[in-house]
């Protein structure tokens, strides 16, 4: 049997870097960067010449030197680095720089802010930028965000085969880790109050949403984020459904009206979907 | 701005199944699967109306009852369960079916082999069955497979720019820890013989190529799996560069002649690529 | 040879468990609760006689069912069960219940508090509570918190042996993800106040000591909480050193004052103390 | 309220380092190595003052140099680094190194044995040496050991309260994931061959009993591992009861005969204890 190449790419992964800025107060940016190259990378997977092939340790010190002249929004330095790649080495074509930048909160010393500590606090915010030699694409967005509404959930009226015993539902709970990830129509803007916009009304969709299914949650998350951020033309969510099941506690004399529940791990339902903006361009890269 | 519902699909992921097959001696079956479901499914995401939405707690229950009359291999499996979602709910359309496999072996006891007694192996065989109402497609793999080779493994003549430190190196450990993944040209088979034949095919490669790049190793492992199992069409291999420095022991008036190793986490390289029979069909949903 | 039956306990680990409380607005209280019992065992390990067990699903069972009438502060939620298992169970006289506590904030819509909406927020809190039929014990703390000084941080004039080559530094970055825990003298008390008083010291030391060592920063830590929680006879800190090496940028003509890091993973220091107060009354079974 | 410094260490924790062997074909030894000291080191904690502290830089040093002259069985390699730091450094009274070995398996090439090829296996051996400056004490194990019995297992006559509801059974899974460590008398030995024959009765004392709890199974398990291993004294067992739920297929007009089992995550079982030679020496320092 004849065989061919097909897609291929490679790149550094997971490069933890921390930068401090130590102007009157100090700042911290504290990133985990992943860069994915590809081009004409044929020679090396068939003959191992690496001719073509920038080394990923190379990556690596690239994304630490250009993080000295300062970091900025992680939309700009994934730009800038992912240019650099193919602008710089003849065989790569294409760049993708991955960015989650971990939040951190300055500190408080008997009320005052304090001058250089720093407490993670939870959610990060992400890139994923993808650059071709001509054109840009960037795509950021919100992980490890794990929220909850208490009530405002319902789930009935759906199709029942012969496996079907749920029982139907008109309170629950409903809770999940958001992964979001919305496209920008351009790759400049200011990304970070685009960022501090799509994540709020993201949020507050979620909130203020009665809900009847975790897919309308979903579609309203996204609908939201894109009527209210018009930087914006696409939005991805993924949604696992961490199931909160209602104790039976009849066993022990006692009722249970909605108040202790089972956090259960595993399976947990999980619901994905894009939202659009109708005259959303297309995508080309950005989604690579 | 007006907003439409893009691509979405949900499901139940990771429904942790045991089976034992009770013979003259037993036999276990130990699966993680995760079953993913699309369609007609607007109005839940618009209105909350579920009527077409077959709930993952259904799909759940379909896993187990389907386990009743006994798993065989778990492409079958997984074949007839996504049948089973798309024949039976008129608003699905399309179905995945995802199963890990976890290895155990047969415990001895006094030299026997024991009864019904289990020890977890490393290793996990793995499938990804899509079927749309028409067609089925196969992809089987393996994961969590760490391998390493000592030696016979090079890096250097490669592309360097101005962030390019690395030394050459003629001696290397080369390791990574092995995702890979097969397309079945046709979604029947003696599935069994067929993973049994590339999971030895792409880790004998791993273990006798001569390597000037984990990209080469990487191409000499899916030719091989291609050359040697007809059955198969293409295989997508993802490997991760477990990065393995040798340690500079010359403050301390040693030296180190490729034998202490500083096994590093992060970063790592990370190394994707595809290999394909020359003729190879259309791979359809294979990879949805 | 003859054997004996030395120390031994049992119990339920990590019942997860999430109670709703639905006043006028709703709260949330989500625990992972760890019951472990100790007593008159060895019929059970020595000839499967469980008449003096009591079924670890009967544990989990207790604390849902504990959980239906409120659970307050996770100490007292801890010492009803505590109790509960010994007083009720003839063979059992020691319990232990560690419960960690998830922290959650209530979310903001339109700069309005949600009335049942809520995010996940770094850090959890902690209790581990023993009682032995006469006598009680609590133990509190935090977790999951991770924090960074960007300076007043220096390491030299250290013991030096053939093996070191650390340089000495006169500003360095200081991470650690904090685990602490610190003993009230009374099984009683206002839980809540002691908890918040002792977090809000701990941090604070933290953050504005002057540090020449991990070890001085971890000493200040405790001596400021117990000079200030009266209550608190002990404390014992854990404290990962997540190590900030400064990237050596000359290679790329670049200087690097301070400002560009690599965030290692492993190997890590790890820096385990114990401050007491001068007069602290015995231990007992407060760290079984 | 005046405070006094308690209990306190520190270390290098998970130091990880391969040594490849190469002689005719070559042997990898692949470890994780966390050495913890402690001794006269208030200076530190109270003043900053760093002259009594072996820096963990140099700890980690020790191990990679150590390493250069081969590291044979790991409770050897792990005496010899304890009694360097006790001896060498003025200050440090007490050292522990903890050593997790990993397991590789020798690859096959056309049925050869590979000269430089291995796979990770699952599996680790594990010692904990301290050495206090005069006396030695060695415990070694095994951990990551996931096993499984399908039948020969009961569980009934329990204990019942009022939250019992746990039905009694005649049989049911039994699988834990083993974490042994078992005591010498001495320290110095045949590390591997005990070490060989306490792996392999402790499995087989596992697959062979017929078992009414957990607690008896994990009994015999001690028992089995001191009667069969004169160098040995004490037995430390940690047993997670790995809950395997027969599902209620009835509302789908199956049975289940002992055949379908949902594989829970949590809560679970957890069952700890210890056997001892009935003439076991005082384990000193054995399990600091």
């Amino acid at each position: 049997m004849r065989t061919v190449l097909g897609d291929n790419q490679y790149g550094k992964a997971e490069t933890r870097i921390v930068r401090v800025d130590r102007g009157d107060t100090h700042a911290i940016t504290d990133l985990n960067v992943t860069t994915t190259l590809a081009g004409d990378l044929a020679a090396t997977h068939e003959t191992g010449d690496n001719s073509g092939v920038l080394p990923t340790d190379s990556q690596k010190n690239a994304v630490f030197a250009f993080a000295r002249d300062g970091i900025g929004e992680i939309e700009d330095f994934g730009l800038r680095l992912a240019r650099h790649f193919v602008d710089g080495a003849p065989t790569i074509h294409r760049a993708r720089v991955q960015i989650e930048q971990y939040t951190w909160q300055r500190m408080s010393v008997q009320g005052q802010p304090a001058h250089h500590s720093f407490a993670r606090a939870a959610g990060t915010r992400t890139t994923s930028v993808t650059y071709d030699g001509t054109n840009s694409w960037v795509v950021s967005g919100i992980g490890d965000l794990t929220v909850m509404n208490t009530t405002d959930s319902e789930f009935h009226g759906y199709h029942r085969d012969r496996f079907t015993t749920l029982p139907e539902t008109h309170d629950r709970i409903l809770a999940t880790a958001v992964t979001a990830r919305w496209r920008h129509a351009e790759p400049s803007g200011d990304w970070a109050a685009v960022h501090e916009a799509a994540r709020e009304h993201l949020l507050e969709a979620f909130a203020d949403t009665y809900s009847y299914s975790l897919q309308q949650t979903l579609n309203a998350m996204g609908e939201r984020v894109l009527r209210n951020c018009p930087e914006l033309v696409e939005v991805r969510l993924s949604l696992p459904n961490k199931h909160h099941f209602l104790v039976d506690l009849s066993p022990f004399d006692l009722d249970n009206p909605g108040e202790v529940f089972f956090a259960a791990d595993r399976p947990y339902g999980l619901i994905e979907g894009t939202v659009l903006a109708e005259d959303a361009p297309d995508a080309g890269l950005a989604w690579w």
